[in-house]
């Protein structure tokens, strides 16, 4: 009963949105591409658009393939101040300028191929976080929207900030374009690091500007979700409108403190076992629908058959599904010829539904202990030993200079 | 003290494997493109050669990248009665000639940007396990060799195979050529499915004419090196020389029985909390050599970041690292300048080599309790309740018709 | 340093309390007795007292030994109207009268070997739960203090009560009699069965009578600590003043609901791996201290080790240890002299401190998906599936009924 | 249809077992007493016979109660050499004989108070450890067998022996008084720490005059019926008759090596996750009588509880429940009266039998790594991690020296 539809028309992200359509984003590029070989973990810089450029548009093909309705431009930590700061890291100096007019050349070239649109993107900036004033910080944002302009991307998103102040002067900047503007945080339901809600964030972020708010990365989707919940709240209290959007990591987090997944100790070389399954997504999809958001994604783990899930789990409501679903039965469906009558017997959304993953490492804990001295209350209430730790130590000395 | 040597010469492969040299091969075709959106599980089929060529190609880089030194043709489950049988997963019916071509011809095109061998490869076939004769499953192999015969690969590998007859008749086939042949069983410690041990395999396939015997696929690292030990003790029983050789799965599977990790509960969609880290690699890879096997490479579940592993933990005895290590540093030492002063402290071989990582999933099990009739010695003394399930009837019925 | 005083002078609770002495609680009963024999879990009532009287006399003895200064009457769950509703599981029928009696000489005979007070016990009926009115529940707690006041115990303990209205008419009832009145609920930080807060619970309880308030049974250590934070917090909001009390689980219990550990799939006959350690009591003596607690007790589950645990814990600030630790070492000290070295090695704090227990059952989850619809919030954000069961089903159906 | 009989007479030992009876044994007295206080772990040597009769009677009378047939006198460790060794744990010195005496007085009252047999014991002595010779050793053994003449016990064990040849020497003293002798190994299926078969240990005893032999203490049931099966095949390969005893541990011990559960880091005071349930037991005595063992019984862990469930399984068999039946349902089913009507639904053998006990605690493993050099193959095969600890230091040096 459902069809594959091959819709060619591209109408603008709003116009999408405010007609009610649901907007599936991509995954995540420096995960995913650091395991294919082209992005360093540590500087987690895109110098991959200028050095291997054919392994930049496959994963963004792939992505397309698997239902992305966005493409984002590959310019995560491609900030000037970030590139320079990192730059020991990177084979030869690559400038700034050509990363970013890569990027964009890249994912145009490939959202022409379907129904995509490409939308430049800016993170937060080591300017910021050595306290360098507003002008200057603002300056950096500038230098790639001028790229972003020259390149004439569809609209523009400011992601993964872990401060709302720098993230308004994001949205302040990217809003001269004149183009939407949509804006993520990397934060849980306790909020900004300086203590401000998802609701006031949500706020604040519509207020300089943005069409779309959310968050991205740093937490599992459950947590995501409630965040994003979090930030309508806030807005009804505002009587602000906006649209919602999530693009969470693919791994679990329930046991991750404020600072999210990059204190657990597993980050980032030891998170196999916490990879969310393609059933998890589904799960998550229906549930990021059921909240009201309508532009739903991934960011760090979120592979192309994890943006498929979200495709295949909302194809009941847009009528299609899409490219790579050809590859891909429902709930398992394509078990049922296997050879073996027991994994046959697996083709059923029961089945795959209610699984729960074991990992085969027996002496592995379930849940990790989070460095990190911003814990949730979740895992606080399960955390049975507190042991100072010489990271901890190391922490608080850090902490007293200033984060 | 570690130089990136680029390597240039193109010697045949017993020509290294004799001269000591480590041979590193690449990891599965199947898992990794069925998760970028051109496999269909099920199935397991390569049409993907002809259909998405790109993608095909773009997998083989990232292996030639991480230090593959072999590249296989990607024509597993490429024989002419596998794909009739289950055409009707197939878009538009695609001829197992094209099929086999297009895969020598990719991986042919990618091995020529660097030192790597191209090696045409067959696996199992349904005619064996309907109980065609002798000469029929012969006639499925040759169809298969007369391509790659055609398309001059360097070598040949008869992979994936169940029972040792069968390989045998693949590795009679195949050594008609005049080209060395590899052969490799999906077997564990106890054996192939008719109860013929490791020991007795590797005779049974040195005496049919391969010159490399091992394992591929159906179990993790531990397991398979184990069977491997066998077969090498069997061999040196039967005073026979041969090279060794390894491709386990990238997931761990000490919980899974004769039948390997089919029988799991969470093959083929549930298996993330599985995956094998890199550091769980550089213990392999370790182990292997240690065991003296020199084609050292991996199965279902290898990703490029994984055959990286295994050249990087051998870069001391080979003298040089694989490219795509100018994005990795050894054991996490691109994290020492991360901007958290706790990341920074994981940039040591101790925190990676020694920790267990969680799953966060606190309602799973750390183990599962396998499908399938034959459960290792090691699962049994581990199991604590035995309960008949409905699965466990509809096997019972099918092994008495006949496996 | 810490000497064991032969402590003789008997003073009353409140004089203890008010002095700021810490006063040590017993364990529970109707779990020590079931696995001793002797209590039927399901009924849960003390017929033993009559039965079998040696058994519960040497029981109050473990616990005297082992730091307690209160015994409270072993007459839990021993009102008229549920030893009539249960009477079916009593071999012989045996009078609410003859059950009080028995259990008040046995606990004075105890308490007379040592420095401990005897405290009478009532808990909730059977009457409040069928809707029966005011002076019908009232007369039932009534029959029993009448013994209480003829045994002249101590004190009174009106405990394990979820419905705050029915613990207040209790303490009403107790209160009748002169002498002091402990009050402790069997709720979590979510508070009664009808929605009211712990805040206003221990408010309520204080306004009636009781001058010591606080939590028992249902929940560990961890969450019933929780608990009584916000009964404290309350009554400060409020300016009442009360001694706090605290007679948790033994059991660990982060992932269980509204309604505690009988919705726990493991209650009431798997819960072994929930046992807390001795450790783990050493932790929680720690925080209820802390906190303000002077009243440390525990519930079912806390065995005479555990009650010992509380007392070593807190010898420092008592000046004495306890009898029973004559046959104990402080930390494990006693393995000092073990025939294995590595066994020796374990005869320190910081071992024993950062000891994360393994169950030795690979195949168990860490945590369970409790039964009940009133699940926790910790516990919510932990759960990833939510399956309809046929339980549910049955809670559904019973909850339209009412509760 | 099962009653309960009252059953009188009094048969000896190998009566009853040549009639094909069913003999169960009865718990773990120093792990018990421990927990209650009277016990001190590292020495576990059993002064609380003349310090705390009344402690050492309570806990007989309650595994009589649960069904016990043989009350074993409590001289676990209660040699001379022994008690000297350890004599600066015990308050005041208390002479070998009077602890033996004493022991033997308090099994006898209680099993005239129904029908079991008295059965005097002796176990490993540090003499043979530290190398003195047959004689000496042997002469420490008849000190005890004095007392146990002298107090006319039943007939005797020798137990928890981790060199057959001292167990030998064992045996063939007890041998001397004319009564039937039982003689148990603490060994798994690795054998003994000499390196010794089960089923050679099994026809040396037997050799040497023991007409029952088995297995206690050191491992879990699973693995200890294991080992008892191979004393069995070493029988039957000897052509040697004797009956079958085991009482293994009550924790889950899967994970452990050679030296058994000593070895594991929650040794003995982190054991609680790894208690085995009641249905664990049913589990384990339904296992032990198809194998043909008929004296059953249970070591450290093993409460009152535990041995109920012994008799309640085998209650087909016998034909009668213990007394302490009265106060427990099969499988349950005293709990179909519970207000709750989900509790209600776990009154039935289905849920009980195919429960998997969760933890709690989702910070933990459920496999320790173990201590000690003998690890087993199962639990080799699981471990993915081989780390060098200083405590591996420790033993080497000491195995170095001698054990």
């Amino acid at each position: 009963v459902i069809v594959i539809l091959s819709s060619c028309f591209r109408q603008g992200i709003l116009e999408r949105l405010d007609a009610g359509e649901i907007v599936i984003g991509d995954g995540g590029f420096v995960f995913a591409l650091e395991k294919r070989g082209y992005v360093k973990a540590g500087p987690w810089t895109p110098e991959a658009t200028v050095e291997h450029p054919e392994a930049v548009r496959q994963l963004h093909r792939e992505f397309l393939r698997a239902g992305s309705n966005v493409l984002q431009t590959f310019t995560f930590y491609a900030s000037e101040d970030k590139l320079e700061n990192r730059g020991n890291y990177v084979a030869e100096k690559i400038s700034c300028q050509k990363v970013n007019e890569a990027a964009c050349d890249i994912a145009r070239e490939v959202a022409n191929e379907g129904d995509a649109l490409v939308a430049g993107g800016v993170s937060q900036t080591p300017s910021y976080l050595s306290c360098k004033d507003k002008t200057e910080v603002k300056a950096v944002f500038r230098k790639q929207l001028d790229v972003f302009m020259k390149k004439n991307v569809d609209f523009l998103i400011a992601e993964y900030f872990e401060h709302v102040e720098e993230a308004v002067w994001a949205v302040e900047v990217l809003k001269e374009s004149g183009k939407p503007v949509a804006a993520t945080m990397c934060i849980g339901p306790e909020g900004d690091m300086h203590g401000v809600s998802p609701g006031q964030c949500a706020v604040q972020l519509v207020k300089a500007g943005a069409s779309i708010v959310g968050v991205n990365c740093h937490f599992d989707p459950e947590t995501s979700l409630e965040t994003v919940k979090l930030m309508k709240e806030g807005l009804q209290a505002s009587k602000l409108k906006a649209h919602l959007m999530s693009q969470p990591l693919a791994f679990h987090t329930p046991d991750c403190g404020k600072q999210g997944f990059i204190d657990l100790p597993e980050f980032p070389f030891g998170l196999e076992p916490r990879i969310v399954t393609r059933w998890d997504v589904q799960k998550y999809a229906r549930k990021a629908y059921d909240l009201g958001i309508r532009f739903i994604g991934g960011c760090c783990g979120f592979e192309p058959y994890h943006i498929r899930a979200i495709a295949e789990e909302l194809a009941p409501e847009r009528g299609f599904l899409p490219e790579a679903s050809e590859k891909h039965g429902s709930w398992g469906d394509n078990l049922s010829m296997h050879t073996k009558p027991w994994v046959r017997a697996r083709a059923r959304k029961e089945y795959w539904e209610n699984l729960k993953p074991a990992s085969g490492r027996p002496y592995c804990p379930s849940m990790s202990k989070p460095d990190g001295w911003g814990v949730t209350k979740g895992a606080r209430e399960l955390m049975q030993q507190k042991e100072a730790t010489s990271e901890q130590q190391l922490k608080e000395l850090f902490q007293k200079q200033k984060f």
